[in-house]
């Protein structure tokens, strides 16, 4: 079943709002195994909607619009649709009196324009709205399936849930996703390791996606039931880990802190952290995981120099010599901070965040990250790039890898 | 200039991400006077995509596309408009070039892959990405521009706005908006104060919107001229301020941090942060401002109660009696911090994130806020609500908001 999901509203077209609505539909029918092709967005104006309506009536068994079913002027939806189609539109009894209960409770005067909501076209279902005044409506002509929904997210999702979701035919049986998150791999050379299976692989499909710090593997499953579907992930994950191995470090909802959380918990192990160019964002994430004060003891930000010494030991000659940014420097914050903290591990961050404070010998993008254990302590070099945000981002996802494979006994 | 976006890719069609892009774009567009009449998306498919474009090309003079221009395989953006409109693909060689030097610092192996990114259609202008490897495409042909962008925000966003709007032609009007940002102030308690303005008012319109730990009001003006359109917009700005005077705390893009980081600098004052709860966030939203290290000097993240004693000196005895989650801790921390880091101020966040760790006496949400100053320390007591990050979130914004209105000598 072709769908297309047709916004109305001008404050789409001038960017006051995202297009939420389709998201939320196109995941709810992902779910029940129906493919959305095409989204599109409308303005309140009738000759592009009708156009619009009928060039999916041409591609699409299902349309579903929202938006444009209010009782101002410019809300045109349903009259559109009646148009095109050819129907007439009718009083809704019912519709007509829970109105004016609505309106006598509200002890507002019901005018014109509110009646105009209570109008169907002929041979339609209506929709109740149990948080708004505008009805839903299920319509099916010609062989197609036509629903059109008000406009406000909370109106629309628990409308369509409720009183559109079961009445959709349970055709091409479910569509289930699994993301796999990978880091430490370009796109690319993640492509030419798996390049076949991305080619070939029809069932799941995989569908790479760079985000800013990490690199999405998508797989896409069709199968009669949930659990074939399940199945057929299954397999195709174990495929993918072969040739991906550490570099897959979660998935779907976990993120990068969750799984170091979960090794450092498991190991009942603790960490302290000292972050410069990062600013707290490396204690952020770790914090973000709920229970993280089982293994997480504290966090120095040590933005200055002074901060440096006074706060983790660090001697001035030290930052003297090699720079706030040097590995010297990364090592020595690393290795005094767990000592003084008595924690496990001690993760250390010092770099250039930009846009200013960069050098030709130290550019922009410039970062050293340590790590103390009790095996001794390592340091890697790193070149980012991207704005302030993004190399932070980037900084301590590189440090919670470091951390990540040391715990797996991977390297480090 | 009739203008449709085109968002390429399969995981907006299955509900993963909202298209964040068109609405971006469409705002600026409409910054600019460019009418946006139709967004569309469409899947990593060749056919639909051809589809797709050619009824772009039937009724749209500026067509913009998002996504589709990665190294893999299913990035098929570019070859399929080159293919519609007859175009062969020539490779770049100032890009190849500049590829080759990302990718020897990056220290990875280029594959064909990666070539693929250098390569545009014959006549097209190449629109540089700074913030990864897909450049973007400018191109004109038969009357038409269009524009290829890459899908990813953080370049999709700099390249637009530096290389694309200068390029395009400035027509209808201009309309332009401006976002108050209000805090302190629930959504109907500003609507009381502002109510006869945001019915009445027609240009600019002004619309209210709920966020997580903030209000925003959009003005929304229409004019002739960029200066025609500001003056409107300062004038209701005017009258909105004095209805709701200090609780707005930012304009636009501004955030909480940037205006307290714009008083701290104007004042040449320095400060240090002291977290339990909120686990490093205040310090990095407050690094997350460029030339933070001006101002912002150290931050302690003292999770544990060891670390509380032990880098802010709070006496165990303190944490015994009244509990780590306390007015006195936070007193103390703040008061240590201070003297410790000899910052002209210190702040210090002390509470239940949650979701476990609450109790009846100390449900979760409860913290306690103080802000050390030459002239004493004060503290202020709240009950949040929300799930962990957005306790994090509420209790970093009423830090920040408590230290900017002292700043403001409000009050403190």
């Amino acid at each position: 079943m072709k769908t297309e999901i047709i916004a109305v509203g001008t404050e789409l077209l001038l960017g006051q709002i995202a297009n939420t609505n389709a998201r939320f539909l196109s995941e709810k029918l992902a779910e029940k195994g129906i493919n959305v092709y095409w989204h599109t967005v409308v303005g309140d104006n009738p000759a592009r909607l009708a156009e619009t309506f009928s060039i999916a009536l041409t591609r699409a068994d299902l349309i579903i619009f929202s938006g444009g079913l209010g009782p101002t002027m410019d809300d045109l939806t349903k009259e559109t649709v009646a148009e095109v189609l050819n129907l007439a539109l009718e009083k809704d009894e019912a519709w007509t009196e829970e109105l004016e209960r609505i309106f006598a409770r509200l002890e507002r005067v019901m005018t014109d324009n509110n009646y105009k909501q209570a109008l169907i076209p002929r041979g339609a279902r209506l929709l109740i709205n149990d948080h708004g005044t505008a009805p839903g409506i299920w319509l099916e002509h010609g062989g197609k399936i036509v629903v059109l929904l008000p406009g406000p997210p909370r109106e629309l999702m628990p409308m369509f849930t409720a009183q559109v979701l079961p009445l959709l035919p349970e055709k091409d049986g479910v569509i289930l996703s699994r993301v796999l998150k990978i880091t430490g791999l370009g796109e690319s050379a993640m492509e030419e390791r798996i390049a076949d299976l991305v080619a070939n692989q029809t069932n799941p499909t995989i569908a790479p996606l760079a985000k800013d710090v990490e690199v999405h593997l998508r797989l896409t499953a069709k199968a009669a039931t949930r659990g074939q579907a399940q199945k057929l992930l299954d397999a195709t994950e174990a495929k993918l880990l072969t040739r991906l191995g550490e570099t897959v470090f979660a998935r779907d909802e976990e993120s990068m802190a969750g799984a170091v959380a979960g090794l450092l918990f498991k190991r009942n192990q603790t960490i302290a952290v000292a972050e410069s160019c990062t600013g707290g964002l490396l204690a952020h994430m770790l914090t973000n995981v709920s229970g993280s004060s089982a293994y997480f003891m504290q966090g120095q930000v040590v933005y200055s120099n002074r901060s440096k010494t006074e706060l983790l030991g660090v001697q001035p000659e030290l930052i003297e010599k090699h720079g706030a940014v040097s590995e010297e420097v990364a090592r020595k914050m690393a290795e005094n901070l767990r000592r003084r903290s008595s924690c496990d591990f001690a993760l250390a961050i010092t770099g250039v965040a930009g846009p200013t404070g960069g050098t030709a010998e130290k550019p922009v993008g410039l970062v050293f990250i340590a790590i103390a254990k009790a095996e001794g302590i390592s340091c890697r070099k790193f070149n980012f790039i991207g704005n302030r945000e993004t190399i932070k981002e980037r900084a301590v996802m590189a440090a919670l890898n470091m951390l990540r494979l040391y715990l797996l006994d991977i390297n480090g």
